[in-house]
Order: C-alpha cells, then sequence, then structure tokens
C-alpha cells in the first residue's frame, strides 16, 4: 500500500510541475528557475512526510468517499516544505551535493557559468526557496474538504514552517559554539523543532486536521510524532557516520565534515579521555565564530 | 482616516510581536532573534499594503458590522510579507540599511559579535526572512469569516509570494547583465513581478477576496493595482536620484550604487552620446557576473 502511494505521490509532483500556476508562471520568465526547481523536486525521495498527511487523513476522516486525487495533491505541500527547506539548509550550510546531485545553488552557478561557491547562485538559490514555499502553501489547498478544516491546516502548516526555521536558526547558533558548550539538551530541543516538527508531527496533525480530528485526537497526535521525529533524526546520525554515501544518497561523514553538533558527537566527547577530547576541541571549535550566544 | 487606520495597524502590529503564538516561541528560544525581528519589523514605514487590505475589505463586504478588529489583525500578513522580502533583498543586494537602521543579517552579526559581512547575518537572517513569511501566512487566517474567503486569501497570498520572488529573481539576473542588453519590456515586467504585484494589486485583491468580492470585481482591481505599482516603483526610482536620504530614509543614490537597471537609468542610457555611454558601460558592466542569461 506504501508503495503505490508513494508512486501516486510522485504522479502528482510530476503533475503539479507541469501544469501548477506558479510553475507555469516560472517556466514562461525563467527556463533555467523553471527547470533547476523542477530537477530539485523530481530527486528520488522517501516522500516520508506526504505519506504522512495522507495516512494521517484516512485515520481521522469520517467520509466513506474522500477526495483522494486533493487529498495527494495537498500532501505534496509537505514535500514542496520540505525541498524549501533543503534548499536553504544547503545555502547555510555550503553543501555541495543533495539527493546525490548538485544543491540548487551550486546547480545555479554551473547553469549562470558563475564559479562554484559564486554569491549569484545562494542570492537565486535563496528565492527559489521562498518560490517553493509559497507553492508549499498554495498546493495545501488542494483537497476538496470543509473548508474550516483547510484553514486550520494552513494555521499548522504556518506554525511548522515557523518552528522548523527556530530549529534551523538554534542549530546555526550550536555550530557556532565550542563543543564543550552545547548541553544534550540544546541538541535535543533542536532536533525536536528542525527535525521532529516537519518531519512527523506535522505531516499527520495537517493530515488529521485535514480530516476533522478533534483537540484531543491531535493532542496525542503531537506527541507520538514529537517522538518519532527525535527517533528519526538519531537514527540519521548514525546513518551518517556508519554507512556510505551509496547507502544513504547523501555524503558520508557530512555531519562530520560540518563540524555538526550532533548527539552521537556530543556523546562522544562526554566520553571521551583528556587527550581526545582536545583533539576533538581543536577540530571543531574551528567552526566558532561567534563572541555571543544565545 | 489613513491616519487613524495607519496607527491602529501599528497597534496591531505591536500586539503580534507582544503575543502571537510564533513571536513567543521564538523569544523563549532566542532573546536575540525576538529582538531582530521586533525592531525590523516596528521600523516606522507608510504600512500602505496592510491600508490596502483593509481598503479593499471595505469596499466589497456586504456586512454592516464587519470584525475591523480581525481585519486589521489579517491585514498585517501583507506587512509582514513586506517585512520577509526585505529581509531576504537586502541579503541579496549586501544592502547595510534599511528604512534608515542596519539591515537584519548586519544587526545580527553586531549582535553576536561577528565581522560586519560575516556569512553568520546571511544565514541567520535568511532564516528569519522565512519565519517571518510564515508569520505572514498565519496572520491572514485571524479574521472572523467565510472561509472559504480566507481560503481564497491564502490562495492570492501564495500567488503574490510566488511572483514576487520571480520578479526578484529577474531583478538578480537583469542586474547581471550588461546595461545595453536589457529592454524596457525586461524592466517593466520585472517590475511588475517584482513591485506592482505585492504593493498594490495584492493587497486589494486579498482585502476584497476576504470580503467576498467575485472574479469580475477582482479582475477590475487586478488591472488598477497593477498600473498603481508600475507608477509606484517609477516613482521610487525618480526619489532614489533626485532626493536625499533625509527624505526618503533610505541611502541616496541606492539604486546607482547597487548598478541597479531601472527604467530611469535605462532611459539615460538609451538618449546619451557615445561616450557617455561608454562610461556608463564601464561602471555598470562591472557588475556582470553571468556568461550566459535567460
Amino acid at each position: 500500500m506504501l508503495n503505490t502511494l508513494k508512486k501516486d505521490i510522485d504522479k502528482e509532483l510530476a503533475e503539479f510541475l507541469r501544469s501548477s500556476s506558479i510553475m507555469m508562471s516560472i517556466k514562461r520568465s525563467s527556463p533555467v528557475l523553471y527547470k533547476g526547481i523542477k530537477d530539485f523536486i523530481r530527486r528520488p525521495g522517501k516522500r516520508i512526510r506526504p505519506i504522512l498527511v495522507v495516512i494521517g487523513y484516512l485515520g481521522y476522516t469520517k467520509r466513506k468517499k474522500p477526495d483522494l486525487r486533493g487529498l495527494i495533491r495537498s500532501s505534496l505541500s509537505m514535500e514542496l516544505l520540505h525541498d524549501f527547506l533543503l534548499i536553504h539548509d544547503d545555502i547555510i550550510d555550503n553543501s555541495e551535493t543533495r539527493r546525490g546531485k548538485p544543491s540548487l545553488h551550486r546547480l545555479f552557478n554551473t547553469k549562470y557559468g558563475a564559479p562554484p561557491a559564486d554569491k549569484l547562485g545562494s542570492d537565486l538559490g535563496l528565492i527559489a526557496g521562498d518560490i517553493v514555499f509559497a507553492a508549499a502553501i498554495k498546493e495545501l489547498l488542494s483537497i476538496k474538504e470543509n473548508p474550516v478544516h483547510i484553514n486550520k491546516a494552513v494555521s499548522i502548516l504556518a506554525d511548522i514552517a515557523a518552528q522548523t526555521g527556530l530549529g534551523e536558526y538554534l542549530d546555526v547558533i550550536n555550530d557556532s559554539k565550542g563543543i564543550d558548550a552545547i548541553t544534550e539538551q540544546d541538541i535535543l530541543s533542536m532536533y525536536t523543532l528542525k527535525t521532529a516538527k516537519y518531519t512527523f508531527e506535522g505531516p499527520l496533525l495537517i493530515g488529521s486536521s485535514l480530516a476533522g480530528a478533534n483537540n484531543i485526537e491531535t493532542g496525542k497526535i503531537s506527541k507520538l510524532g514529537s517522538f518519532l521525529g527525535q527517533a528519526f533524526q538519531l537514527q540519521d546520525d548514525l546513518l551518517d557516520i556508519f554507512l556510505s554515501s551509496k547507502d544513504t544518497g547523501k555524503p558520508a561523514f557530512k555531519d562530520l565534515d560540518e563540524s555538526k553538533r550532533t548527539l552521537l558527537i556530543r556523546e562522544t566527547y562526554a566520553r571521551s579521555n583528556n587527550t581526545s577530547r582536545k583533539r576533538m576541541q581543536s577540530i571543531f571549535n574551528k567552526k566558532i565564530r561567534l563572541k555571543k550566544t544565545s
């Protein structure tokens, strides 16, 4: 069932790229921008977020004949939100690749014949991300449902985007702190905001809210989604260290390479002897660029 | 009446900063981010966009007792959209100031003790902009109205944001072209997308759609808003050259300084003799960084 659903989502994603009003107006004005966004969005992925929107909806709807096509189209909003966040994330992290291909800002530099790390790519990537965010909101409105439910889902999408942004902000600040200055709690609350919210809790909340779930039900979903999201992030940290890029589609040791303050790295530091700690400090503290943090 | 309205909008903006769920959660996690956004949003401005939302609504509503407080709160969405766009624009343009004070990304570098042009500020500014965009969407839902009208307004807001992004993208590309390679049409269509849409057409459309205006009515509003927006941008170009920074609150000759391809500058080029053209080319073409454009 999940496989069929994933295929339906990919099909609808292709349809969105082909015929949505936003994508069509981009295509007319800038073929480079259009192809860049299209290439990025169509890259293979797990589509876990739209899948969870659909599951959340079907678990709570009382309709015998739900608008499945509209539901899948609405679920794209969470995939597009994900794409928008990745595009901006890659600019912030100076990432060269994403899903086994160039990050979008790098792609723009190639397309326009600018040097790989030119600011032009970041500028255009920033704008492309903003446009994809706008498209995410618009797509959420697709389902034929009670407009009160849709309003509620829009509000949740906005909340998730804001909280994920806050998590990203704390991540940048954490990464700029000395490795000895970060607590487990710092890392866990950043994980909750940056990943858990928009990977599990958000999609499930949006799906169930579209279906009209009540506050008691959505309260339970929030808790479940939050824990699932933390577990997912911990797993992601482990994969970075213990799996090759062939298996994950990401460069191996990306977190280490970027001196990310993951829980795994913090724990390694906490359990190391003084010699190892000093070595870790000298590597990780290179990235510190702040005098003050809060 | 406009003055009272402006005061009410500023009051509601302060209330948004004080008590909205998004701002409160930011305040708890990062006082620097909170103060940065607050300082930026509270800077004096014309509030022309929220004013036009209110006017658009009152012009078309059939209600005898409209939800005025909710309407003003919803109208903030266009002010916040404006703020979000300015924050990202300033990163793209490397602007040091905005509304007579530091641009937000510059402010973050100061707050965290990083050098003025450090990438940290851009990274944090990028995220702050994303959060303000999310808040814009959420605030639009405030008014007590027919939820079908509200969903329509959300859809318009998403369209405006996407089109403004597209205009911004074309602006970056135009600025990277030789001054002799740009047509009047390039500039005008960029003006329409980048400014007209979200300054006049968008707010009027959102206001009237919230009130339930029909398609014939909104079609007329679109046309009016589009022309007003182009006129506004032309006026803005003139002010940049012919008024001092004291009068505009912006640095004088900002467009010239950034080698912006405005219609005024394009016309000056077209009417100049060969000697002047060559001088202009040598100045303006410094900014060209693209090999290909489209």
